[in-house]
């Protein structure tokens, strides 16, 4: 029997296995984590406004009952093109015919690492409560705070980058100190927060229409959020951002700073590199060819985030859920038509839009023809949102909760939980977790 | 105006506050953590049946509009009971009028504070979320695991102790093996675990009518869970358990260990013993009069599982939330009827009946006069615990998530996510957060 190994569980891998359920092959699944993240909504966990459970689904329940399917909870730390194994951080190889590289991407500093202990990203569960803490414990010690100037930096927010992810954020923050948490203190008023979002190109939203950049900032300036372009960020410390602008250097005083600014692949390119000869572009990620082949190794495909694709238009796909689903049905596919002895189609992405909103009842839509903006796009958002989320349990509890946070301002999972300190990878925490034993 | 201070937002600081919302009094509540928790479904968070801001509810959400109420984040750490103030982490002091000291238990490993590394209680978010991590973590590594003798310990699960927690803990681990988990493993069968549950009294639900500890017992066997009565731990390591018996000593290989044996009183009581002469019992509980006050401080009240209260039958009061429930109402009621002149009335308390539930569709309900098993004590459980939590949209989300638990034996929040590792007190988090910055 064909053996198939993807490496990776997020949009990307999932959708491959579940598109080879009928294949007459042996596939095996293989993650870090024992489930698929709904990233697209991990900043309503990082706000408060879902809870973790609601936007995972089991990895083993969602393909447990698909029988040619084997899941594996682990981390791939090497691999051999010419033998074509896998081995895992347990000790063990896994010997494919196919390989389907889906491993994702984490939180990039620029070099800048010590900026993850102050300034968490937002690529996990761990972070999006790591971040949670950070965001309601703020406003609980400026409560507690007498010094003006002390209270004034517990209140005050920067977000550093105004892609999509950023904007989110910021805009969930800006609902949060002026409904959410109104009337729920004493010493202060939540909605004398300043959340300041800071991006270093000269417009929000980079990747949508330039048309639309304005638009984003008229919705974030309506819920109390500042935004400045063309920024720097020189250093970032508890206290708070080193910036640099055209005018000159200064320093905004936070106790709160998340990082939305970049992302790197996974490791997993580097080894690619290594043993299989691939390229990868500067951001990490693996120069794949029309049918998301490693040149030389078609065999070997790389998906989603960890992909660098580029269109016969000449365009370098994103790092975004579509292009991951897309791509993971399609390297199943092939896979297929190969076994039946077909010919390759190379891999063509149809865009079906973008979209992104921006608190309540306010989001930019983009299609490649056309965009618009207001609550017909947020309207949009949710629907997409909720249909692409995995298992119907979890459908039901975000409508159900997004419609208590539309109609009476609640945030009903903002828990102060768990360490808010330096993050581990999950390398090491796996790693210590089997020195250790759980 | 007359000054309350509450300590601790369970179930009697929570239920305190709130009968204190129309009194002529400034109300303080303190709590290190920024939310009340339902405490009697923290083994569901546990088990993966539900998410932790599922059983939480922001204090300040429950408060906020009450206008004479005050929440503050933060732990007390001192108090002087002839000045009447209390002294907080992070320096400040807060005088009172009238103090109702409601801070709880943590769990107690009887001298052997190693254990606690190896065998989480159940008292915490955090507790519950490790021992989610190690429920299925074990299956996990089971399942990647070629030796057949390490495969059996990783498929091995003890629990101490038979009261309600850990009857609860073992019928849910029980349904999780043989039926949550079916089919979604390939190397290894989920209902071939071992669920082993320890007692060392004789009986399991000691607090219950001993003619319901053979039904329960029955329940379990139903469910693959083994019961040993009149077993004593002598060493728990990360590999298994060191038991005593009539019979001798012996060692059960397990990497899962869960501890529900036992608990003391928060350290608060140890401050009202040396500042207000207050007497502990051998729990660490403090000796009530009956009106809950320390005997000589009439303005002292110590509620919920801190204080040791003998009914005039003689019966000292169990730890549960019905008791700290109706102890907060009799505080804040006294509270008032002084400020009005009015003569104490003794705090009397009315059992309503215990309830436990094993598992699907089983479960024991004893009443004053009465006691019956089976079906109908696990829907009333249900009911039971629905009503109590916290705030509708919690309540309606944990309905959806035990419907979808029963018609489809789905386990939807069994994430593996955090560090499985030794916990931290959260005096040693609180302080970190403040010194460190969140």
């Amino acid at each position: 029997m064909h053996r198939v190994a993807i490496v990776g569980g997020g949009f990307g891998g999932l959708y491959a296995a579940k598109a080879l359920r009928k294949a007459p092959a042996d596939v095996l699944l293989i993650d870090r984590r024992n489930f698929h993240l709904f990233q697209p909504l991990l900043y309503q966990v990082a706000t408060g406004a879902l809870s973790p459970g609601e936007i995972a689904a089991p990895l083993r329940a969602v393909l447990g009952r698909q029988k040619n399917t084997r899941v594996l909870l682990d981390a791939v730390v090497d691999l051999d093109a010419a033998e074509r194994w896998l081995a895992l951080d347990d000790g063990s190889r896994h010997f494919y015919d196919s390989l389907i590289v889906a491993a994702g991407a984490q939180n990039f500093y620029y070099g800048h690492d010590d900026w993850a202990a102050v300034a968490p990203g937002l690529k996990s569960i761990e972070d999006a409560t790591r971040i949670r803490h950070k965001i309601y414990y703020a406003f609980e010690a400026a409560e507690r705070e007498t010094d003006p100037e002390a209270r004034r930096a517990w209140l005050t927010f920067v977000i550093v980058g105004a892609g999509p992810t950023g904007v989110e954020l910021a805009g969930a923050l800006g609902e949060i100190a002026n409904d959410v948490l109104r009337s729920e203190f004493r010493s202060i008023r939540p909605s004398e927060a300043q959340i300041i979002l800071l991006e270093g190109t000269d417009r929000l939203l980079g990747t949508f229409d330039a048309q639309l950049s304005p638009a984003a900032e008229r919705s974030l300036v309506r819920l109390g959020v500042r935004t400045r372009t063309g920024v720097r960020v020189n250093g970032i410390t508890e206290q708070g951002v080193h910036v640099q602008t055209a005018a000159g250097e200064s320093f905004i005083a936070a106790r709160t700073v998340l990082w939305a600014a970049g992302v790197r692949t996974s490791d997993l390119a580097l080894r690619l590199k290594e043993r299989a000869g691939a390229d990868l572009d500067r951001a990490g990620r693996v120069m794949v060819d029309e049918h998301c082949n490693i040149p030389g190794h078609p065999e070997i495909f790389v998906i989603g985030d960890m992909a660098h694709f580029v269109t016969p238009d000449d365009v370098t796909l994103p790092g975004v859920a579509p292009v991951a689903i897309q791509m993971g049905n399609y390297a199943a596919r092939t896979i297929v038509r190969r076994l039946e002895g077909l010919p390759d189609q190379p891999f063509h992405y149809i865009d079906k839009g973008s979209l992104a909103v921006i608190g309540r009842a306010a989001g930019v839509a983009q299609f490649p023809h056309f965009h618009f903006t207001g609550i017909v796009a947020w309207l949009l958002w949710l629907f997409v949102h909720l249909m692409y989320l995995v298992g119907f349990q979890n459908r039901l509890i975000v409508f159900i909760r997004w419609g208590f946070a539309y109609f009476i301002y609640d945030r009903g999972a903002r828990l102060i939980t768990g360490d808010p300190g330096a993050p581990r990878t999950m390398g090491q925490a796996d790693r210590q977790t089997r020195a250790g034993g759980p």
